[in-house]
């Protein structure tokens, strides 16, 4: 029997986040990220949304080690609570291994996990994998991608990248060692989808940098800066922007604090001398020589950026004299909270460049035209296209094709679907337990279909309890159902609707109750008369929850 | 006392949507549109939302009449409620009053209302008012303007509005008629700023029929077209693309058929002989002599597209041979849901075209240089820029400053604020009751802050009730409290979760029953023990809600 890979991608397909791979060779496993994804609308409650790793809990033993390709949420934040099922050692370059750590500690597990620091160019062997680090750009520092080397052959695995010809550390993906694989023989690619659909070239980072020299050369306002905190380059430039033109800066907001930290500490950021200043302090300075950098690039309702917007703030005041520069695209799906961020800080009269088409953010991933190149260099065998919804996924598989690989050599998989490999062949070939867990407050996990269901239709029209205290002997009401609304309606404008609801699931229990000796039955007649006469008289269908007291 | 003339936006304003806005001259009033919002996703189950008119209500004796610049739902949608409520006789071109009449026959408003037909050109005495309609371009068919003559001056409202040279209907807006008023003398130029955010001119609605033609030429698929159903222009030209190419068209979702119904009785869609067919029975047609126009272009969960990607309508199954063009853009909010229809059509393996850069869109309002236009021709005293967030009223604001208006003859007022104005001077001066009223099933209003509070709080992490037997005697508990949780957690995983609290709430309970004469601290006892409990073991915050039951 020829020798085979499997690769298992648990998270990352058919949607943006959540990104994990497992490979498997030769009877061992390693895996790559172990990213989180935030919940959707229909979440309700939701905090974060992780893999099911159930396959990688069942075949422990066999695991020779996580990889990180770079320290984004979405391919780092589920660690913690992986970790807690399954104990890996980690492999990641030192930045992301900074941004790990403070997870670990926030949840005690800094002292049961091995977190192995590798620079891009080295090579760690795990088990029967050689796995190759190799520098790639992204919008955070210190990112790779990976070549997984196994003597039946090596598969690339991108991670997310973009090519940026003038980065900000001056150092370019490494196109020519991408290139070598290629010459020496590429299995498979496994590459990121991101931003597939949109045609050309993503920008350098560096412009963004011109974007603001531009609008700090001559300012005689306070500059506010917002971004992705864990865009430690952004920064650099907006650091390096105020220091050459005589600003201080001060940072506001956990995250950008906690990056700042971690990236000056290990090098990543370099900050003149003096230019930092305690947020409290920057006030006493002219507004002209004050830069802010602050979280909430998004809109976050809890982001500093925010407080500042609604004055509740404790440093900073916004209004006139300020211009607050919005480094970032929306997410989809924060188009709304950053618009009301926006217009609120209109409203006090402060400047806000926020405009698309200005240059105020370039994307970390790679375009058509990049990911070509990548096609083009690698020369895989094979390709999977990651990280990416549906149609992403089959743009890019058309990519690859018009690249010059058979329509049979692409696997456009879902999370689960087991890839199998061998020299000559791929196909999918059945698939592993996956799916989405959700974490809630301290729970994980615990919150499922049914809960959601049940927050839905609570969220819609809130809910009616109808109390029935009921003889233990005869079954006969022994007061009047009581009747308690929450989310419903306005129950002072509605006693008349109250006192007839009353009536209604008093008619109810008592319309036979020779017969209802039995609780489910009560609850089952007081519930769909209840549920009717609502809907008949309101139009809407608040959960209606019958508790029979038997005394 | 120098005359005065009132202008007070009732909708609108520091919003998109629920457009209203009330005239009063010489003690009587004129109203201009009577829009509905949708509502944001804080407005848990919320239908949707319309102006609060108690001013109107108040006034009702005063009222000359509503007039409407189109049939949008933003400009139409709050009709049937406000008039529930106050009466008053309906002004507005053709196409508009036959959507109207629509909701007027649903609400059973038709006999009681009086809805009066006025051709662009014409002018119409309401009172001291004569109102005059002036013909703009929009994304709906049969769109005014009006000048709204007093004996003190002349307001010209514009409505939503864009300037199309080579509209479908082959009428462009009236700028003659806008250019004469400005040489007779605009008092006050009130504007749409919805597009004020973009630089340049809104392309013409035939640039879209360009794309299509392009598309449909040569073409061997199905082609399924998706568009806002009013755009009745726009469906126009698929028809006319249907047609060159010896295509029927069917057409399905109950908006879309709605409009086609009363756009084609009036006149304002032109049909030619044997193009329409039931979808019934175009199926039996080959592929490409088939078109369908379909509703669902915000990816709505009911409409006709949706049900065809989530393979649930009832005559059309998509997949590989059909081209599905979505020729609209994406509402702020809705990018998501058009996300995930467009990832279903293509696991299906339907062609999609939805690229904002492939010009299957315009938009219906006029962008920065036809604002300038308008302000150029109608050359106004004073300017109110109407129907935009902060920042678009802010922008339009400095775009007239730019145009040469003093910065003191520009209001940006708030829904409610009463602008005043005599011959030479404006300003804010006090403001009339106006919000948000919430329409929920068949309540209007009786859903409000403290009913969308608890909403909230129930969809996050919904509720436990508490249900607690107490002797009317001594208060004494007469059997173990009842716990019944939904939304909250997975029951059946948290057994010894439920055990604990029902131990909790009867400690607390009898901790000190020889005070518990009373409900009220007894439910508060045990509310903050549970309360508590909960979110020290699940870091969560159900609604607890304890039910006492005296007996």
């Amino acid at each position: 029997m020829a020798e085979k890979m499997k690769i298992i991608p648990l998270g990352g397909l058919d949607e943006i986040g959540k990104n994990m791979t497992v490979y498997e060779f030769g009877g061992e496993i390693i895996v790559v990220d172990c990213g989180m994804a935030f919940p959707g609308d229909d979440l309700y409650g939701i905090d974060l949304v992780i893999p099911d790793v159930s396959y990688l809990i069942k075949n422990r033993s066999r695991i020779r080690g996580l990889f990180l390709t770079h320290g984004h949420e979405d391919h780092i934040g589920a660690i913690p609570y992986v970790l807690k099922q399954v104990n890996m050692p980690i492999y990641c370059t030192r930045l992301t291994a900074g941004l790990v750590k403070l997870k670990l500690e926030e949840h005690g597990l800094i002292k049961s996990t091995k977190l192995i620091t590798v620079e891009a160019g080295e090579t760690v062997r795990a088990g029967k994998f050689n796995v190759e680090f190799i520098h790639v750009n992204h919008s955070i520092a210190d990112s790779v991608a990976f070549a997984i080397h196994t003597h039946m052959g090596t598969v690339v695995h991108t991670g997310d990248f973009k090519i940026d010809s003038t980065p900000i550390d001056g150092e370019v993906i490494d196109l020519a060692r991408l290139g070598e694989l290629g010459k020496e023989g590429v299995l498979a690619l496994c590459a990121d989808s991101t931003n597939v659909e949109r045609p050309g070239f993503t920008m350098s980072e560096k412009a963004v940098g011109h974007t603001f020299k531009r609008l700090f050369a001559g300012c005689d306002q306070r500059i506010i800066v917002t971004t992705f905190a864990s865009n430690v380059h952004r920064i650099q430039q907006v650091i390096d922007a105020a220091a050459e033109n005589g600003r201080k800066v001060a940072v506001t907001g956990r995250s950008m604090e906690n990056i700042m930290k971690v990236s000056t500490e290990l090098g990543y950021m370099k900050v003149p001398k003096n230019t930092l200043m305690d947020i409290a302090k920057i006030k006493s300075l002219p507004k002209n020589k004050q830069v802010i950098v602050t979280t909430g690039s998004q809109g976050e309702e809890m982001s500093a950026l925010y407080r500042m917007a609604f004055s509740t703030h404790k440093q900073i005041d916004v209004g006139p004299g300020d211009k607050v520069i919005i480094s970032a695209s929306a997410i989809p799906g924060n188009e709304k909270t950053v618009s009301r961020v926006v217009n609120e800080l209109f409203r006090k009269g402060v400047e806000v460049c926020y405009n698309r088409s200005d240059m105020l953010h370039v994307s970390g991933h790679a375009c058509q035209e990049e990911l070509k190149i990548i096609h083009a260099l690698t020369r895989p065998r094979f390709f999977v296209p990651l990280h990416g919804e549906q149609r992403m996924l089959q743009i890019h598989s058309r990519l690859a094709q018009d690249m010059g690989i058979e329509p049979n050599h692409v696997a456009i998989a879902e999370n689960g679907s087991i890839i199998e490999l061998t020299a000559k062949t791929m196909k999918i070939n059945g698939s592993v337990p996956s799916g989405e867990v959700f974490v809630d407050g301290s729970g994980v996990g615990d919150v499922g279909a049914v809960v959601l269901r049940d927050r839905k239709r609570l969220a819609e029209d809130g809910m009616v309890v109808v109390v029935l205290p009921v003889s233990a002997q005869n079954g006969a009401l022994l007061s009047p159902p009581e009747i308690i609304t929450r989310g419903f309606i306005y129950v002072k404008e509605s006693e008349s609707l109250m006192t007839e609801l009353q009536n209604v699931a008093m008619e109810a229990a008592e319309s036979s109750s020779h017969k209802r000796r039995d609780d489910g039955e009560l609850r089952g007649t007081v519930k769909s008369a209840v549920s009717n006469y609502l809907f008949k008289t309101t139009k809407r269908s608040p959960m209606v929850i019958p508790v029979v007291t038997r005394l």
